[in-house]
Formats: structure tokens, C-alpha cells, sequence
């Protein structure tokens, strides 16, 4: 390996913001229901599979967030992938809590708010919160998943702006 | 809402592998060093923003995994974002472990392996890791970052095949 000092130049949050903009994520809804029964949802870009044996899903979420006291261990959720045809549906979800919902989803397993135009649909529960400082990770448990159609392009985020996705370079290796 | 059953046709791990290849990803490389100094890293699909303040990062990983057991907390470790120009060595650090450093790579801070020729490098340590099941959520709090180049494209994992970035739809909102 070469030794050189190289020009580490941010610090902190400053580093973090810097770099994360270069990385892209993808995009999906997650919705479940409140103390009184009532649909709550968001758009997330932190939703990642996190084992398989068994099916497992995380979610990075602020403790602070409104939606947070309403995912206890035990709660059903419903995780949506989003595409391009799928975008304003992306876009309300991420935009006032008071407009997200207008009685036009569907009440599915467990009573969950099911946004049926969406690709694919994963059912599952909390099953851990792990928290650190302001934030926690969710551990979700998959239970069954409704596949609807084969997304046209998924959504990802990449530099503060909602993108659709390129070229294929290569398959998997 | 309106109240149907839906189709939820799949279960366990079989609705997980379904929905996350609807699911896109951003696709990172890590390096650290093993217990005996030697470079060690992957390409990882599992890196994702925590928390600002202070800046924490999460990355999933199996406890199977041969670098588990060097990233304990405290471990120093560097994430590189990738792009399309920089795809040869993503497929490098995600394939056969004795072809993955060649010793063209620099020697950054904390004697970690840098690549250089990535968009931006962070450098980070392990906080905290999170395990459940046969998986854990590890916790990297931001030290520092090198920005070197804009990147060109963004690398995306989505059906099990490696792409670009595609067209702007919007801003954040």
C-alpha cells in the first residue's frame, strides 16, 4: 500500500451529509396504525434487508418522529416499493401528515392501510427497536408479501432529488 | 378505506426475496483491518444514514461473515462511495477475498485501505453493534470525510443486477 496523508477535510455531521449525498437509496412507504386505529404512514429511504433465516428488514427511524411511539414491539406494519408510476403516491407520503390518507386505500391484513398500485406490498411486525442516541434501528419480521406487478423503475434518492434508475452494467456477481 | 383481502400470496422468506427485488439499493465498499494489520473490506448494499447529530451510519451483516469478528466495537473503519467509474472495483472487493487488495491502495488514517479513485471516503468507528438472529446492525459514528470527485453515476443494485442512475424526476420535497 502507498503512505500518504491524503485531505480528510470534513468533520462530523459535515462528513456525514457530504458523502451520504453521493449515495444513493432506495425509496419505499411504510404504513401501519395508530393507538386509536388510525392509518399512519411515511416515505423511507432506509429501508434495507437485514437477514433472510429468518426474514428480516431494518428501518432507520428518529425517536422523535411522530410516527415512533406507534411502532412498539408487536405492531404490524406494511412496507410498499415504489416506482416511477408510483411517485406522487411517493411524494403525499412524504409531504403533511393530514394529506397523506384519503380513504382511498385499502384496509388489509391486520387492518393495515394497503396502497394497492404499488409494485410489490411486504407484511410484517416489530419485532426489535435497538436505539441509539436520538435514533433506532426497526427490526421488522416479514410474515407474507402481495406481488402486484413488475415495477417500471424503481424510485431511488440520490443528491436531494428523487430519481429513476439507468443503464444495467452488469447482472450480479 | 376500502376493505378487501388482497392476494398476499407469499410468506417468510420467500415474500422477503420477492419485495427486495422490487427494492433498490446504493452499493458502498468498507475496508478495515483484521487482528493482524491486513487489509480487509467488501461491497456492501446495506449502507444507510442514522442519525446527524452525531452523525451515525448503519450497515448490516451477518455474524457468519468472515469480517465480523474484525469489527468489534472501536474498530476504525472506511466506507467509499461508488459510481459507474469506479464499477471494476466494486466487482474487485465483492468477489474472491485474496484478489480483493492488489497494494495499490493507499494507507489513510488509522493505517486503513483507501481507494482513491472513489467519489468519497468516510472514516468512521464501530459503536455499537446490534445482533439478532444470525445478523447484526453495526453502528459507525463519522470521524471524518474526503470528498474527491463528483461522482459520475451513483451504482444501484436492483434484480440481482448492478445499474446507473437514471433520469431526475424531482427535488427533494
Amino acid at each position: 500500500m502507498n503512505n500518504s496523508a491524503g485531505n480528510f477535510e470534513l468533520q462530523g455531521e459535515d462528513a456525514l451529509k457530504a458523502v451520504f449525498r453521493n449515495h444513493a437509496s432506495g425509496i419505499a412507504i411504510l404504513t401501519a396504525l395508530d393507538s386509536a386505529g388510525a392509518p399512519i404512514g411515511f416515505t423511507a429511504s432506509s429501508v434495507t434487508s437485514l437477514g433472510s433465516n429468518p426474514p428480516l428488514v431494518s428501518i432507520n427511524i428518529s425517536q422523535g418522529s411522530s410516527s415512533y411511539q406507534h411502532l412498539q414491539i408487536g405492531a404490524k406494519v406494511a412496507l410498499h416499493t415504489l416506482d416511477s408510476e408510483t411517485f406522487e403516491l411517493a411524494k403525499r407520503l412524504a409531504g403533511p401528515r393530514e394529506m397523506r390518507f384519503n380513504d382511498n386505500e385499502r384496509v388489509g391484513p391486520h387492518g393495515l392501510p394497503i396502497f394497492d398500485e404499488c409494485p410489490s406490498i411486504l407484511i410484517g411486525e416489530v419485532r426489535q427497536r435497538f436505539e441509539i442516541e436520538a435514533n433506532a434501528v426497526l427490526v421488522i419480521s416479514v410474515n407474507q408479501a402481495q406481488m402486484n406487478r413488475i415495477p417500471s423503475s424503481p424510485l431511488v434518492y440520490f443528491q436531494r432529488a428523487w430519481h429513476t434508475i439507468g443503464q444495467k452494467l452488469s447482472d450480479n456477481f
